[in-house]
């Protein structure tokens, strides 16, 4: 990871999460002076959000910002207070259907802060570490939302109205789990540190069966990394 | 304003002023079970939620709920941390350009909560007050940014990819203010109860000489309804 002093501010989504922390890598590699903002929507995986913290501290983050969204609107999903999370085997497919994990506009509603928050703070570039090859089947992770999303930013702000652009920024979109692993690892990310289990133990251990640890799991194989999360059982 | 019962919930912005108010009564009046959505995002002109939750009950919401939007997005506009309201004198043109009261991507993140909560309660219609010809100049407020927030709020939602349709609708948008004002009249709205001042004075009266009051003010005289406006001077 180069530590070229940069002007050029950009927001960074932070989960928490593998990808998004690859996600502000690249953003840094780029030469980007990245803005990290979280989210707390009452997920039951409040673990990442200490993750989070931690990640934007070790990737040389610019400022780091949780930003509570009221839990209404995301109400009834697994992640929140909906149904148990499902688990599976490890050598399960996982269906092509929108899974109960998935959260009502959840994306949108964490684009939109950002495109604000990009505004307020003088960025013209948002990341997010979207991902269509291997991913839980949401449709706000795909390309065309990310397209629409980026026209209709552009015509909600002042920077669009006044012939600027927003970028929305998504280096992983083509990337598969093991490919955004292998990049992570060349720039120097401690995956131990990233937090993706749905339904972590009481001690923030992985369960390991959770639709976001079996895609792990399986990317770490791939890659011919070692696995460094640490798992409940 | 009709009694009739409806399945159909729809999502209203109501943010307590004249535009919003008389969106609710329109979805009403179009057999809506309207659930209205209110935003707390550190704006100086709070009275206006206390305006909201009289008017949700008034005008026959089936709910309403204030969503408290972290206001870290939207700071350095006049309406929340940044420079004074401008005043006008009352025949000043107001100026083509985007004003200081222009609150970065407020419609963006509003209209995406809005998308989560239809989801949840499963409303396909969402009511915007957003009004094209006597407004404040606020490039979220133009029907290109409304309908391509409508197609990226499809793209990411279940309802979009199941093959049903989210649709934002703009009742006022090709509007005047004197017609919205003659519309809501006649549905029987008291525009006493609604707050449209962007600085009122410490006991709620309005300043009478802000964007907001002097399009309003102006509204009610083209309508040549009698203005029941409380003002501070």
């Amino acid at each position: 990871m180069t530590n070229t002093p940069s002007d050029r501010p950009a927001i960074v989504l932070l989960s928490g999460g593998l990808d998004s922390a690859t996600c502000l890598a690249i953003a840094r590699e780029q030469s980007f002076a990245p803005h990290c903002v979280s989210f707390d929507y009452g997920q039951r995986h409040r673990f990442e959000l200490d993750a989070a913290a931690q990640l934007a501290t070790a990737l040389g983050a610019a400022s780091h910002r949780t930003v509570t969204i009221d839990p209404q609107a995301f109400a009834g999903s697994a992640l929140t207070t909906g149904p148990a999370v499902p688990k599976h085997a490890p050598d399960d497919e996982i269906p092509p259907t929108i899974p109960v994990t998935y959260v009502p506009a959840r994306n949108l509603v964490f684009l939109a802060y950002a495109t604000g928050l990009a505004e307020v703070l003088g960025a013209a570039d948002i990341f997010i570490g979207v991902n269509a090859v291997d991913y839980s089947g949401y449709p706000d992770c795909r390309p065309e939302f990310v397209e629409a999303f980026a026209a209709a930013a552009n015509l909600a702000t002042k920077a669009g109205v006044d012939g600027g652009r927003l970028n929305i920024q998504t280096p992983l979109i083509d990337l598969t789990k093991s490919e955004i692993i292998v990049k992570g690892v060349r720039l120097g990310i401690d995956y131990a540190q990233t937090h993706s289990c749905y339904d972590p133990a009481p001690d923030g251990g992985a369960c390991g069966a959770c639709d976001a640890c079996l895609l792990r799991r399986r990317g770490f194989e791939q890659a011919g990394v070692a696995d460094p999360t640490r798992y409940a059982s």
